[in-house]
């Protein structure tokens, strides 16, 4: 398995990118990794953290798409940046994954442009990994598609079943549509739309209609389909709350205790760290030919390792594969790209 | 002031409905409260809330628009629903402000259909509180218009920063577009369309551009604009989230002590009661001709007891008037309810 890493990505690469990788190839004998930026940066980072392994090669580019860019402008000007470079080397065959913490949207452009779509696939999505009371759950989109068509929809169902089956090992998941009420007539014409396709498909029995936003934690669908604009801000919404939520628990609680205040303080440690939005190993860009891994900007060391994991893992797992196959013998299969 | 109480409407009514009732005459001696509903359950959960109290009447009907129902068939096979009652009595001016925790898309038709928009206003929206690391921000619309248009988005900018200004006392508040990304070319086309509108207006100084959901609790903006499908969604998702946090906060930081565990346990409490999302006194629908305050459907007696609050210090505010005067200056004033 040869993965591309952009080292350039993310908000304090290429230092926690560099040594998210020199930890990933030590922990997966299989694993191959291309560091892709600027050769000096990378060289001084690797030697910080643990210096060079037979199993990581530099890839030098000379310049770097930043969060701050604009992802068509970026694109244009910036043909030697280690975004580009990432997908050319998927698109040379040279890797069998990109993974990137930087400027998501840059990374998906990139992705379009570079790469084609899986058969019969009309648009790819983001899929973003949710903790829940019961186990995760994955929603997608969270940010590739902002202007989705209820058939998009019904495929990030499609997608996102086999992502569950296939990661979190759900014998049968199910589906939840992301709506502002349970009622079949509820919310915009979108959602409305792909309720009636979901409920016109194979996919019925797993199935189980509309769910609203207080659902997603309660473990109430293992994929939940939404558009890349709400996805996208329900992700964030949360990494927010859950930080707010810290600040004052950890105010509240450790401010009532005296000689129990370590163990207390160490437990909320623990949970911030267990449920770091930033820490979640990256969600994959499904759809896409090739694995392509979007990592969080604020990304460390560890998140980059388990995105790494990630992306071998939606390798072995063979998720592309399935995903054309499952939709080759759905309603939409076809061979254009959109309808 | 008189305000009529939809006595119905909830998941636990009339119970905690009738008590809140009980509590707020009693601590606000210039309250009214026509509780509208089924005369005898009405009575019976009067009986055993503190009973019968001079500045608390009934008026009497017979039908309930349910949480399930669809709120426009509700609203046409159940004319003596209490939600329209309630509406009606605002119409024939007997009082100055509704108060519901049934059914919402049912109480914003009844009120679309039975009331006029403010002079002005293209589309009312419904306006909640959330806490910040600052203090509270508004956030709306969530629910009201799920199809708005640019100049709705507007408008909720110029309500909410009078809001703002009103109930949290902010000299200047600020606002924020909720989008996908910071920078000015991102999102949808009504998030980019929005973007520019409020940039050319008298709200740009106090316009600090797109925020994204991470920044909502951090408190980057006073007044967060978005449609009310996104709105919606947001605010479950938080309600869902908290409850989530608090439920693993609860175990780990428990279990890890032993003497001052009792501490700790009433601090997650005092904290789950702070800002529990169904306690939060109820939003106002802004935009319409009259005050009308939703409440969450599982709201308790100190949830209804605050939104009764909220009603009145609305009026006393003049929020309709500073809305109707302030939209009459800016560049969307006309004579018609929608362009």
């Amino acid at each position: 398995m040869r993965i591309a890493l952009d080292a350039m990505g993310g908000d304090f690469a290429p230092g926690p990118i560099v040594a998210g990788a020199v930890q990933a190839v030590k922990a997966d004998s299989h694993l191959r990794i291309v560091l892709v930026g600027d050769h000096a940066q990378i060289e001084r980072a690797l030697a910080e953290h643990g210096g060079s392994h037979a199993r990581l090669e530099i890839f030098h580019c000379s310049q770097v798409i930043t969060m701050e860019d604009s992802p068509v402008v970026g694109l244009r000007k910036k043909p030697d940046s280690s975004i580009i470079r990432c997908w050319q080397l998927m698109a040379e065959k040279k890797v069998e994954a990109v993974v990137s913490a930087g400027n998501t949207g840059a990374v998906v452009a990139a992705g379009l442009r570079l790469r084609r779509f899986l058969k019969h696939v009309r648009r790819p999505g983001i899929a973003a990994t949710m903790p829940t009371l019961h186990g995760p759950c994955v929603m997608l989109d969270v940010g590739a598609n902002v202007h989705p068509k209820p058939s998009h929809l019904y495929q990030y169902g499609v997608m996102g079943t086999i992502f569950a089956k296939q990661i979190f090992k759900k014998e049968m998941p199910t589906i939840g549509l992301m709506n502002i009420g349970s009622e079949e007539q509820k919310g915009h014409d979108l959602a409305k739309e792909t309720h009636a396709l979901f409920n016109n498909s194979p996919l019925q029995e797993q199935f189980v209609g509309n769910i609203e936003g207080r659902d997603i934690h309660k473990g109430a669908a293992d994929v939940v389909v939404c558009d890349g604009f709400v996805g996208n801000v329900v992700l964030k919404v949360c990494e927010g709350l859950f930080d707010f939520i810290m600040k004052v628990t950890a105010k509240e609680v450790l401010g009532s205790l005296t000689s129990e205040r370590e163990h207390a303080e160490r437990a909320i440690h623990r949970l911030a760290h267990q449920y770091d939005y930033s820490e979640f190993g990256g969600a994959p860009l499904l759809g896409i030919d090739g694995i392509c891994i979007i990592c969080h900007g604020a990304s460390g060391d560890r998140a980059i390792k388990n995105a790494l994991a990630v992306a071998a893992r939606n390798a072995a797992a063979g998720i592309n594969q399935l995903i054309v196959k499952e939709l080759e013998a759905g309603p939409l299969a076809d061979s254009g790209e959109d309808e």
